[in-house]
């Protein structure tokens, strides 16, 4: 099987860090946000729709309140272009070859035909990391953003997919980086995807 | 930390055999069915007693019907007995210092303490393995006899703990082995374990 591995993961466990170690270490390419904007030009959306639309920004009322048919019209064929801009992307990219994906439903997309990876934290843990970058969001506010980021996705994943997020019987391996750094990590899932027949 | 190491797993996922590659590569004891043993020698139990209501043998009647507090006399006192027994154990071993233990509760009855590993693979995989094996039971019954344990090992660890079996949350890392042969998991879980903090 190519080895083309997709990465889920709760904001701030340090699932992209892991994404990108790994592609370093198999000498494969790592895509996160120039997927969006591959997307955006290959699907003729304009960047700013997409950055608008993409993984974490649908609408919670869009969902609670109106179901996956009837979201108001003027909102869900946008949501629904971007993604669907999005897979054909995921799916052209995993057919050139090996490949990293992070987010974006990708192990929904290629079901099947990749590695799925699941990277989470305790929310302590995810706080500290976040708190040591600079991600415009002041210490006291950052739980309440962990937790909000967090729901966006699940609603993304679990409306365009058939999945819980999250669920393990859905991933190869779901990997704490609570106790483990990054580099301990992403050795343990290059040691799994390296045997993966 | 001292690497203290509980596997969960479902039946037939191979979780016993990657604990077992796994204490021989940390150079550590490997607990299983010797634990039933201690434990019913240190408990005061008779052998007999502790085979009839180890792990999965807990009566799903019991529970659906009786519920925690309400299970008949004549049966809640040696089940618990059991399991107090063997958590005892459990928490004597793990003093004395690195260990892997499989099954058993082992990651509840040590909870902070403890590398916690959930081992799972596809049920076709899980089949094929069993069938490869001679368990004692037809093929053509492998299927049912696999979700039954499975199932009475669920009922017995959500029975004892405050935890959902099998959640990703309340492990460090799951591994599905239907692509990845043991060595191959066992070695993922050796990087792991050995750069936990």
């Amino acid at each position: 099987m190519e080895k083309i591995i997709t990465i889920g993961r709760e904001f701030g466990s340090g699932g992209r860090e892991i994404g990108l170690r790994l592609a370093e270490k198999l000498g494969i390419p790592f895509y996160d946000k120039e997927l969006i904007t591959k997307a955006a030009s290959d699907g003729g959306l304009s960047p700013n729709i997409v950055k608008e639309y993409e993984e974490s920004r649908i609408s919670g009322l869009s969902v609670i309140h109106a179901g996956r048919n009837l979201i108001a019209h003027y909102q869900q064929p946008l949501t629904d272009q971007v993604f669907l801009a999005q897979s054909k992307v995921i799916r052209s990219l995993a057919e050139k070859g090996p490949c990293v994906i992070v987010g974006r439903c990708a192990d929904y997309v290629l079901q099947g035909k990749s590695i799925n990876i699941f990277v989470h934290a305790e929310l302590q843990a995810r706080i500290e990391r976040k708190s040591s970058m600079d991600i415009g969001v002041v210490t006291g506010k950052l739980e309440q953003h962990i937790l909000d980021i967090d729901k966006k996705r699940k609603k993304y994943y679990e409306y365009y997919t058939d999945f819980k997020w999250g669920e393990m019987a859905h991933f190869h391996l779901c990997i704490d980086t609570t106790h483990v750094d990054m580099d301990g990590c992403a050795n343990a899932v290059f040691h799994y995807a390296t045997n993966f027949r």
